[in-house]
């Protein structure tokens, strides 16, 4: 058994015990976490001005603002340990109670995935906030981090274990790797882990996605559209594609695409194409659009493309329904838009488009786990099965039926003159 | 574009026509297919007798068993056609409605999945069951079915296709693939598949799991165990044995291995040995099973074999613990059950054996759609993410977010001065 299986055994275990703790001890571990952290503030920094003084120059100012952990990033941090330690118990949620004959009574009830293997970029305030999530969702959690990060990550995995020797957490539920080359062999132990995370790039999320039979949760790309219909408000579209472009430019739900109406183009596309240049975002148009304004040309790999910058395809559709087959072609299934004053359109195009996230006069920017008010965010799904969208803690547990009897047999229930189940609701 | 890619592309634009139809639209669908195979009764039987006398002596008596389509056969899938029909609607349930804000509402609403693949044995009433809970669901559905049931599956999906073309379901939802070649092409087709129902055996299922990229829905093994606890009431324990090995062997949720608490065994193995000899179990038993009564003995192997015949492997353990861990180590996440009077030591046992279903005091049996009380069962999944267990109509159907605005942006709720989300549920 190699060391990494012998990791991943050890966190299954400590992962069972931590699963059946009542919620208070997972409480009582988390704001024992936070103190902790606060405690050891100056030991935190210090590590991190370590990473941060070998990676200046070397990283780009992005991540370098990512990797840094100063006082205030890390008192926000702390502060959402003590959040999560207050959201509602995901674990043991009974959500169907049923009588299915007398004395035998069937529950299914909400409980750990068990193990979570969760790759991150290099930036330490994502380990404090897994940590607590998994934590909280009783999951043991096999952590990798950015290496640019390790000495960080390292002060903080090093500090929660030493909390956890003082509560019922049986510290072996967390677990740091520290070599790249650990990724590949995680991604291997289906036997062990219940359920990766990535973080990062596009590209990274794929080669996950490709290279393992654990689960996945999360998403490659972020391909949104925002289709202007001819109906529109024509300042609300305004506002809201400057918005969904340029609030967050590297952004999983900002837009890529914006598709407008030929009925309303020649008077839309002069007006956004004023506001977007202002904002600094060039403009990659189809041949209909180039005869309105001049920009450079949208070719098919534009439409297949999250630029993650400041720059748009424009497309000119003849109707809703063309609008919608695009989407449904060159989307990537996570958050699609509609600016119009037209009741049905709406409703057809959020019926139609095939995505966790269809919208209705409001920006893409809101697809988050925070902004739909889950408390946390674990990931934003693309997959078609649930869950689907941003997903909050309920992402990290699954459920079990548990059916209590008294001797109840199968046999009484088939056959000649079979007895009937009740199927009686208690919930 | 290969045949087949042509083949699941329309199935795909005719699902997503069928996935928008309200609820009557479906059911009057189902309605009339019912109708037209009562009607068609003869043709059916017909087609199905050419099948049965061509496999006539070259296949096993249980499978021809499961191949004839006789009059009572086809009546009960009929009738199972119009249940489906009267089964509450699993599309356009909203699960979440909150206020983000004033005026963004956010919904959480089931929708279809989209493309279903389904591959089951030779055996005609399935086709019947699955193509209505697919129309139900508003999925389309490419079957492939057994090729002994080939002339049968033939004349179905065709009578099947006449009927729609007078209702509003597109028929082209409906596709029937006729050779195993194209099972091959079909698992390949993620870009108009959304999930894969593989029905046939362990190996089958496995082979299916491991080469498509689409979510599968299912499970390869059942090995269901039962423990029988120091505390056990010894009669229920042996009619809880005896249902859950003989009841129907070659049932997933059947046992394969019992173990006996060793506080008990001299007194129980005796009785429980004469019991499911009388029903014809060949028993095999570890050491010490072996120094209380003569059997076979069982073998690591042994651990892992779903017999789905009527053999039972037999291990003492020491205790309670010792049984979790040989359920988590060697089980199948299916259906695990303990007998006993002790309180305590059924919850332990239900917190700590992990998987879809965790049984006191009653047969590992129930574990079944029908009897869970789902009206339908498209499948028992042993994956840890839900749906697990058996899964209903609820595992064809996903959930979109639908959130709908009157012009807001996401600069509103950030940076200085930020408006704060109201997060109120609406239900």
């Amino acid at each position: 058994m190699s060391d990494l299986q012998n990791i991943a055994k050890e966190t299954q275990i400590a992962a069972r015990q931590l699963g059946i703790l009542p919620e208070t001890a997972r409480n009582n571990a988390l704001m024992a976490i936070a103190s902790a952290l606060e405690k050891h503030q100056n030991e935190i920094i210090t590590a991190n001005k370590a990473d941060c003084d070998a990676s200046e120059g070397v990283i780009s100012s992005a991540l370098y603002a990512r990797l840094k952990l100063g006082e205030s990033k890390l008192k926000s941090a702390i502060a959402g340990v003590q959040d999560v330690a207050r959201l509602d118990d995901p674990i043991a949620m009974v959500s169907l109670k049923r009588e299915l004959d007398e004395g035998l009574i069937l529950h299914r009830v909400s409980c750990p995935l068990g193990v979570l293997g969760v790759i991150f970029e290099a930036r330490p305030d994502a380990l404090i906030q897994i940590t607590s999530l998994a934590i909280k969702s009783g999951n043991g959690v096999i952590l990798k981090g950015g290496k640019e990060a390790l000495q960080t990550c390292t002060t903080l995995v090093k500090i929660i274990h030493e909390t956890l020797k003082n509560t019922e957490v049986n510290p072996n539920a967390i677990q740091l790797l520290t070599t790249r080359e650990e990724i590949k062999g995680l991604l291997t132990l289906d036997k062990y882990v219940d359920l990766i995370i990535p973080r990062g790039s596009n590209e990274f999320v794929r080669y996950v996605q490709e290279n393992t039979k654990i689960p996945v949760l999360g998403h490659a790309d972020g391909i949104c559209h925002l289709f202007i219909d001819s109906d529109a408000d024509l300042l609300q579209a305004i506002n809201i594609t400057v918005d969904a472009k340029t609030h967050y430019p590297a952004a999983c739900n900002a837009i890529e695409t914006l598709l407008i109406h030929k009925a309303i183009a020649t008077k839309f596309l002069p007006e956004i194409a004023k506001a977007l240049r202002e904002k600094g975002v060039e403009l990659r148009g189809d041949e209909e659009t180039q005869k309105i304004i001049n920009c450079e040309s949208a070719t098919e790999e534009d439409w297949q493309t999250e630029y993650s910058d400041l720059i748009l395809a424009i497309k000119i559709v003849d109707n809703l329904t063309n609008a919608i087959s695009h989407i449904n072609q060159y989307g990537s299934k996570h958050t699609d838009a509609i600016v119009t004053n037209n009741q049905q359109n709406a409703e057809i195009f959020m019926s139609q488009v095939d995505s966790a996230g269809v919208y209705h006069n409001c920006s893409t920017r809101f697809a988050d786990g925070f902004r739909y008010g889950f408390g946390a965010e674990v990931g934003i799904s693309t997959q078609k099965m649930p869950p689907r969208g941003p997903v909050g803690l309920e992402g990290l547990v699954t459920y079990k039926y548990k059916l209590i009897g008294n001797g109840q047999i199968a046999a009484t229930y088939t056959g000649d003159n079979p007895k009937d189940f009740t199927h009686k609701n208690l919930l």
